[in-house]
């Protein structure tokens, strides 16, 4: 099961690769992760999605993170209300298109182009986990260079 | 000077946590790091900013990272042409504002209102580091109770 994890971390050298081993050191993979700052700069905020098979290793790890001592707060917003959103880069090749055909096929998108050249367009797409693989899906066939994505965050309701 | 590194890395346990080592045992604080999928599933592209006072540190930090066996590829696009982009997630204390007032506020900036009730507000932006910066100073007067960011992430133009 995915879990979205929500941390409030003190902006430090060495937090990050306290939290991310003590992930790895259960073996659990994280799916996604993204840290950016906060509204106070002594603090950053963690948003990890983790694929768990075992939710009592899970339970374990929310524990330990509780105890790093750079660590405010932790909470699984996995069974909450939340907000949660993604934001993708996508880099596409534009032979045989007009800027005309792909701003059509994104037009049911929350999705916008960026560039648009000879030979490659950059896209910049927002949303939810289904839409931006629905996006992904409708610009495929295009022939896709490169794909950035910021991993997902969440904001309770 | 702030740099932005950018890293195709293989989708594993642990890779997180041995490239954040790297930059810790060092000393550097990483600003933002956004790691996410791309369109090869055993592939993560990670994003990071990382302000680097002593560059000669920052080369080898880099070198470390070609040599780990999990890391595909590491590029600087401090010195290149890239998009830049960040998605935040902000909520507001509406007391004494209406729908109307904060949509007028953001007209100018690449925000979204998700959700307005009676006690708060949720908006989704996107944009470069500086728009970012000015919409939080925009909507500061409101009084934000919490923000999430993802961390910036980049693309070569």
């Amino acid at each position: 099961m995915k879990h979205t994890i929500y941390a409030l971390v003190e902006n430090k050298p060495g937090v990050l690769a306290r939290i991310s081993g003590l992930f790895s050191a259960r073996g659990f993979n994280i799916d996604s992760l993204a840290v950016g700052e906060t509204h106070d700069p002594t603090m950053s905020r963690m948003t990890i999605i983790v694929d768990a098979k075992d939710d009592r290793i899970l339970e374990q790890i929310k524990k330990q993170l509780h105890k790093l001592i750079d660590v405010v707060s932790v909470q699984d917003l996995t069974k909450k209300d939340f907000f949660e959103r993604e934001l993708v880069l996508i880099k596409l090749k534009t032979a045989g298109i007009t800027r005309q055909k792909l701003t059509a096929r994104l037009r049911k998108f929350p999705a916008e182009v960026l560039s648009f050249d000879k030979q490659t367009a950059v896209i910049q797409a927002v949303g939810a986990k289904a839409q931006v693989s629905d996006l992904l899906d409708a610009v495929g066939g295009f022939g896709v260079t490169e794909l950035v994505r910021t991993g997902r965050i969440a904001i309770a309701k």
